[in-house]
């Protein structure tokens, strides 16, 4: 439900998402999902008729329908009714300049991953975000499924012992052949580095897989070794990887992430194996969690279940059966984004599962992720410290 | 998108739906996921405080905040900037009363299921309808799934040849004990006679299991044999049961319902077998529909896949693997309906697709089904004429 | 491992399973697998080349080669070295004759289902079986599934509380063409009521499928209404069988078995509820028992693996995981035989886990559910009591 | 059917496999599955009663149950009646002496794998299988699974196009604690370096995992970088691996081989992606093999089943929908083994099928896997060339 003592809607505009763009619409929807948001400004493409187009379909104001995203952060400041937050859902190299731009005009931020396309700029937005004193939160939308959220309350009570091995995967097949030659805008950005920065599909997807991973089990990486390729003649970043980990505290893992394995569509999956027992998760199937207890029977928990603990009941809206998914999901940052923002408004904690959603911290520790594994690559392959 | 020329979202009321209620709240959000509707009135309770407090959560405006749909339909039909539709999302036996009221003021109606408690006011609803010239909605959500339009078409289009059997099932579990003496609300008024209506799992479940069917295929039942049973004591009405089917044509098909199956949560499913292949879909998980052509092997066909038709496509909103589910699905039964009204409104055609939205001639088949099970069952389970 | 006591295998006898038979062979493999037969003997073929040459490819003595059942039972009645137990696998109404002569001769029987064509014919040979004093198994052959035989354990031992529901279903897609004129044999006899009886599907799969029913619940039959169909044009044995069951203490079922639903190879599956719980399991993945207890969440049960009883660790010869399948379950039920037959020879109680083989009576209940299948059918699918 | 020409079963020795041993009783069900043998001789044991013992239960005649394999390989080759063949099933060490006892004495040798537990004896017992013109099978059995064969032909055929990425796992979850130390013998000499060899979970199960891909592709590799480690405290042997894998021609794979992963029993499997599709096949439900060809949707091949070659027809039994498993693909090898010695006793050609069965060689390959995988631990997980 809305929070009572807020009254109203958070006010919310959103740089990027125009016509053609895959994630905006997302984040839209997941914006409006639980009612806690409305968009009220954009900058949503550089191309001003789709910018002024894409406005209009969404029932934005054309006065509050900017040329850029620095008009927009500088004019909504202003503003008594301004933003509070602005949704940045651009390709990654844009995510950097547009977040300090919103960030020094006092505006929260919601950004698309990953963080930026270098280390240094991931760690020069980390240090604005604490400066600055607002709302950060990178959509790794994949933890804002319940069952994940199960997941993590597991490890982090020890149900699972400690934690030996991590399987982490994310295969998909739609970049199989160069559609990027043939206009589709999704695979056009995502492959090209001046937009996407130094890596393909370990930027894109790898770095979601990994993040799951933190999240669950808090367990950081001591050391990896990644072998990165590019099938796909002609393409210029990597569209396959395969990365062996270690992790401090001696638990070992592995992470395969491929844009060209044919039958999978966004397989992301995760596997954790304590000394008592293990559990499995599959995106595509987000409504089951498998946990298999040692010398036990394996079983099967389900979002809105039996036996869930609270972090997964938090985040769920409709009964056990009636599955929610990828949306939802993504919805659920939005929402716990709110309270943490209404808190902060109303000088008051937020709730403690709002602050699961993933930080610039989180950011950071993903583009290090990617820096590490193209430094692996063009070491041959070779370990490298974390 | 919104459409463009209406320039506004439709304006919604609701009738129902106050805290505590399930599906109240569903409706909701599959009124805003795809941004047609802005929630502006209700009778969200009988219950003056909860009525008052519901809204307040909901930002409705205390003064479109009415103590009753009568005064609700009087009162809003009578605004410049009233509703232009209202959601009914009562238990049953207010359903007839309420839809009366809406259509008299000359509001469109979006109704759940199912239709009324007796066939004489279903029909009664049917004639009112077809006076007003208004859209009439009927919520048989599980019809807005994209697979489910995907099997829809290729029954159509002659794909599976002549149809020879039908299998339905519909298993849920969580009435296995007496929770309607527990204080849970949705079991109470769900195995009351006077709120229900004659059936219990028959009217709640059984009801979008046999629209399935029909939505689908298109087929009309000759005859059926129902056998009732009642297995909680003390219950009133019927927590399982067990359907034979005749139909039009000659296909033969089965229909279980059951309240009292523990391990299944909503675990509709349906499989259609014609002269050329089969098909199965389970709307657990709905991204997945399985396609077996004579003498071939089964085809995995996925929301947002390929080889999937028109209709499929047009009921979508994300790339493939990234699930969608009960709430996306209930939303485009609203998306459908917006498209209707909006086209109404223009004084065009509606876009086709739109017009797979359930209507209250299912309605009136749907309670028919009911009387027609209960009247096999009083008659020990024989055949009986449809 | 084999019996010490006895240092030999058991002299098995053949009647049908000649070159182009199916079930015979899996009957061979299957008195192999745990090494307690060595074959013999066989009238494998009233074609006398085929019965010649499918001898000589089973290492068979020219000499035993029988041309008829009759000259294999009194010869190798009189023989020292006679075979103890026959396996008769020949079309169903070879059945009846064949068994006669060997009960008669003082041999043991295997016999393949049904029973017999008529219920008369079964009682008969219930009689002559109690008469006889000898072993007659009846191969309902997925009884020797170990984890159908936990499921019984656990139905029995009360873990699911009192039955309320039953759902059985065996769906096969083979015979959804004529396939029986282009010269397959199996679909030849089996659709040919001379030789198969008065029934098609229902004789040769749903007589399976009741008998799972009764072998793990032993709940019997107190009414049941079919409506049985053939689909394919010019076929005179049914070919769909939608059946509704009533059980004594008022447990309620539902049977469909189809042999022209595409997609489907040999999906046997069974659910059971009860007041605490359920189980579903499924003949193409037998390895897996799904139980789910009430308020709780659904545990995997594996073949071999955790938390099993005594009734299927008996039944298992290798580790979890390695998958066991159909011709292991049916070797069950010889190494079952092999123990009953031992123990008489020896003069001490079988081993309690050989009891579990269907017998002559259990024979006579499936004739009896085809005769009450095909009479509810007669009277257009009406109720008739068992 | 049996060889006719033969005109009996090959007889076989047996070198280990007495009670309280797995893969022995296994290789007995194996030889006898498609009767092509019989098992005549043995030296099953080293204890003494327990050798006698478990020939007396195996009816074994007494005078054929020999102290050591040297004994039995030097009395068998004087026969007439000798052993044709005899099956290896000891632990890994003492392979390589009675392989080449039975060599030497002119016998054929199954060997189970992997082939020895080091590369220079590998070597030496290559170059003796070939001068002595003898048959050598290492029962690699997943590739009897006909499903297997069915990836091996479709890849070899081309028509999954050029490989780029493979997967292969095979966890298991029986070592997770230290049950070595329990009296499990299984575990006992499987954690053994004295009789495992230089490697645990990576000799015991990785190797299958590896030759998979071998015999599915036939790409070899050119490196591989390997992360072992023991999980289970005071364990000498590799308990979790996970290897890095670069294919000659480019192609990249990844091998995670485990014991301590709760909730996985024996879950090899593999997938291999190339550029017109991918192909998955999972060992637990080895009846399934999912083939997604490019830009359509995956389909399902099935054991039996439609759409199938050659291959894979010739290595199944029954029917689709009636599970073959572990044991069927086992006895596959065994079939496969008695043709080859058959047709060279006939001096003719094999039947090409049975020429997939794996060999000497491969079990060259498998024991350099181990090596390299070792060596490239104590490199702490570098590169190495293989």
């Amino acid at each position: 439900m809305t929070d009572l003592t807020s009254g109203r809607r958070l006010r919310l505009g959103m740089v990027g998402g125009g016509q053609g763009a895959f994630i905006g619409g997302v984040h839209r929807i997941a914006a409006r999902l639980d009612d806690r948001y409305e968009l009220i400004a954009g900058a949503l493409s550089t191309d001003p008729d789709r910018n002024r187009i894409s406005a209009g379909e969404l029932l934005i104001d054309p006065g509050r329908c900017y040329a850029s995203y620095q008009e927009m952060a500088e004019t909504e400041a202003e503003r008594d009714d301004g933003i509070d937050v602005v949704a940045i859902v651009t390709p990654n190299n844009v995510h950097y300049d547009a977040a300090r731009a919103f960030l020094e005009a006092g505006i929260h931020v919601i950004c698309d991953k990953p963080l930026t396309t270098s280390l240094e700029d991931a760690r020069s937005l980390a240090r604005l975000v604490k400066e600055s004193g607002l709302i950060f939160v990178l959509t790794h939308n994949y933890t804002g499924y319940p069952l994940v959220r199960q997941a993590r309350e597991m490890v982090r009570q020890g149900i699972l012992g400690r934690i030996r091995v991590l399987q982490m995967e994310y295969p998909q097949g739609w970049l199989a052949t160069k559609i990027e030659d043939e206009g589709q805008k999704q695979a056009e950005w995502r492959t090209d580095p001046e937009r996407s920065g130094p890596a393909g599909c370990v930027g894109d997807i790898a770095t979601h897989a990994i993040h799951l991973a933190w999240f669950i089990t808090g367990l950081e990486i001591e050391e990896l070794a990644a072998d990165l390729h590019t099938f796909v003649e002609g393409r210029q970043l990597d569209d396959n990887a395969h990365v062996l980990l270690r992790f401090t505290g001696g638990a070992k893992g592995m992470l395969w992430s491929s844009q060209v394995a044919p039958g999978n569509e966004n397989a992301l999956r995760i596997r954790i194996y304590g000394e008592k027992g293990g559990l499995a998760w599959d995106q595509e199937n987000p409504n089951i969690l498998t946990w298999s207890p040692l010398n036990d029977v394996p079983q099967k928990l389900t979002r809105a279940g039996n036996k869930l603990g609270q972090a997964a009941e938090l985040a769920t809206r409709i009964p056990a059966g009636h599955p929610e998914g990828y949306l939802e999901g993504f919805a659920q940052l939005y929402k716990d984004t709110a309270e943490r923002i209404i808190a902060m408004m109303q000088n008051r904690e937020p709730d403690p599962a709002s602050l699961l959603v993933p930080t610039v911290d989180d950011g950071v520790q993903g583009v290090r992720f990617i820096e590490k594994c193209v430094e692996s690559h063009y070491l041959g392959g070779s370990w490298v410290v974390f």
